[in-house]
């Protein structure tokens, strides 16, 4: 074994030991490590923006530019949201030890089936530090040990926030070695991480194309987090007035995020009267718009759209439109460029409704409203812990639930198998 | 890629397809294509039993004896278990479409969390023809295709099987191809299925040791099956009476599987009053007493355990039994030795009890009753699609709805996202 993956291993080790006690521990307990995490962030603004500076100086010299400074920097204001974001943590229910379900048994056996931490969840991400505080607080409140591996270039400042965080809970009575944090920048470490289940229950990844190729064959459970092509279906029965509004919406409010549009679904019969000032309202706002043959004879400004732009997540302000000659169509093109990960119809037909809510095999089918809701925050979680494109354990948008298991209590009086 | 890669792909592929449409199935369908399957079997007894005699026959010419051919074979009773099972899981209620919870936002957002399919499952399994059916209609009745892969020296019992299974869908008007036979006998067909993560959503192993390590790696998420150690802690508070029943259940009833006993706990101060009748009782049943230094002395006939055998699971009538100075002790020692399956207390003590409840991290955790109701049926799910020792999606015994998946609903009137 080299050292590095005896040095991860036995980190590792003492956060599942670690683990232990902070499953048991007492909600006020965590939240009094929470609220002095958040004060501490407070506290020490200055020093967090240092550290910050040596991070941003590093990715400058090394060549990176725009978006990416962007989201590695760390401001007073950030740093102020990052500390509000811990309180609100703080404020949410705890889950554990929540009874989901309890029953009796003919036997006079009680069966509750009650909520319970994972173990030891591993965070991995880009160079965003705040997801350092923002993830490694959910984990803990939800009782599990957290593994942060975050992106090098923003090593200097997620140490830091690490050592706050292992601090606080510290200060609170609880181990700090439930936080597990990753200062080696060596992409090896990933390649550690996923190969050892027994250390890990579950990875889960925050951060785009690189991290999804470096997790692949994974021997630890993934709660991916990777593509969004939304498909939004205008149908003939739709209010074009609504259409238009939830299509704008869809697409320009934050065109960067998942939940984005990526292709616009129009049922010819309303095609000529929907589309040319849905158009217009794109194109005003800076849509590149592309059609197929059908579009762009109704809006000469639509660009013609390839085969590959069906199946292209744009994450930017292009558009692509496709006329479709039934909901048939439009369930079928869902099936085959969708990503499953959110899809709207907009109609007043309740059997169109009926038909796409039971059709279309997404972790969020909406009817007439925004695909931007696929979001824990809009879905009343309290939290978002990402968007699981999974199937198996969680789909769709996370809370602080979908971070525990669970197991079943029986008390009986005696009762033996016949 | 090698043509049996090639031909099991294809395989897949129609089942993906299928899949479809099964998914949208009504629970009436469903249920008739199980009933007519039922039928098939009873009618069609003395074929299967002579398919099974080829099998049998196989096996012994390649020296197979014992429990082996016990399990391997059919005769018309086990094929009239099979054919009433079919039809007990017809009669269970349908889990697709059950609304799982429903939830309001303020922005007026109507929100249903609804059970869905989850697609494609494989059931890996041994030389047990009636798994086969058992596994295969289960999977079906839960709204996904099923992948059969049984064990080689059945493999002409599973053919005719799977054949009568995908002949009663196609009766039902389904489509048979939600049925994918892997007829390969050949041991690389496994390392396939696990390899293809696109074409398959679960692996559920069925079996032992061989079948782990084939599936060792897996890109296909498991629900393994895999080891049972089950403690059974007699408390000093313990009624001991109610503990000497309980543990000879949990070790005698069924010693082979996988929720019964392993190592016995004995609180110091109750060890002399309980363990000479349970000895003599266990040894009366042909058990054989593996004890520590302080169990030997209480009770001459045990033998010496060595640290081994704490870590064993004998699936046989062996037991090993432990005298622990407390309740701390108890739970230590389920923490090192267990495998997180059944654990139980026998204690009159309620804060015992509810520190055992809250301390033990196993899938299900008893007080006063025996670990062996571990199980599907058991915990009134209707069924047993296997027990649990994954954390994630599911744990413990499994039924129905844990091969199963969900998605949200959202419904609006035109709601767009701030």
């Amino acid at each position: 074994m080299m050292p590095l993956e005896e040095q991860i291993l036995s980190t590792l080790k003492r956060a599942r030991e670690a683990s232990r006690s902070l499953a048991l521990a007492s909600t006020t307990i965590k939240n009094s490590a929470l609220l002095s995490l958040a004060k501490a962030l407070r506290a020490n603004a200055s020093k967090i923006v240092e550290a910050n500076r040596k991070d941003l100086e590093g990715a400058k010299s090394s060549g990176r530019t725009g978006a990416f400074l962007e989201r590695l920097t760390l401001n007073d204001a950030r740093i102020e949201a990052m500390a509000t974001s811990v309180e609100e943590v703080a404020a949410l229910p705890d889950p554990v030890g929540d009874i989901i379900e309890s029953f009796h048994r003919p036997n006079g056996l009680r069966i509750d089936k009650v909520r319970v931490p994972l173990g030891v969840i591993a965070i991995v991400y880009e160079s965003r530090p705040n997801v350092t505080i923002d993830a490694g607080v959910l984990t803990i409140k939800s009782g599990s040990a957290v593994v942060l591996r975050g992106g090098k270039e923003a090593l200097a400042t997620n140490t830091l926030l690490a050592k706050m965080l292992a601090r606080a809970l510290e200060e609170a009575g609880l181990d700090p070695a439930v936080v597990a944090f990753i200062d080696s920048s060596d992409r090896e470490a990933i390649q550690i991480l996923k190969r050892h289940p027994e250390a890990i229950n579950l990875i889960i990844p925050r951060g785009g194309g690189s991290l999804k190729q470096a997790l692949e064959g994974s021997a630890v459970p993934l709660l991916p987090h990777f593509d969004g092509i939304c498909q939004t279906y205008v149908d003939r029965a739709a209010d074009l007035k609504m259409a238009e509004e939830v299509c704008f919406n869809a697409k320009v409010s934050r065109p960067s995020v998942c939940n984005a549009m990526e292709n616009l679904l129009v049922h010819r019969e309303v095609a000529a009267r929907f589309l040319p000032a849905m158009a217009t309202r794109f194109i005003a706002a800076g849509v590149e718009l592309r059609g197929d043959d059908a579009a762009c004879a109704i809006v000469p400004k639509m660009n013609h759209a390839t085969e590959e732009d069906w199946d292209t997540e744009y994450q930017e302000l292009i558009l692509s439109v496709k006329i479709v000659d039934s909901i048939d169509d439009a369930l079928a093109f869902i099936r085959r460029h969708g990503s499953g990960l959110a899809d709207a119809i907009i109609t007043s037909d309740e059997n169109a409704a009926a038909r796409f809510e039971r059709e279309v095999d997404s972790a969020t089918v909406y009817v007439n409203a925004s695909t931007r809701f696929t979001d824990g925050f809009e879905f009343g979680f309290g939290a978002e812990t990402g968007i699981s494109t999974n199937r198996l354990h969680a789909r769709g948008p996370m809370g602080l639930r979908e971070l525990t298991t669970y197991k079943y209590i029986v008390r009986g009086d005696g009762q033996v198998r016949k």
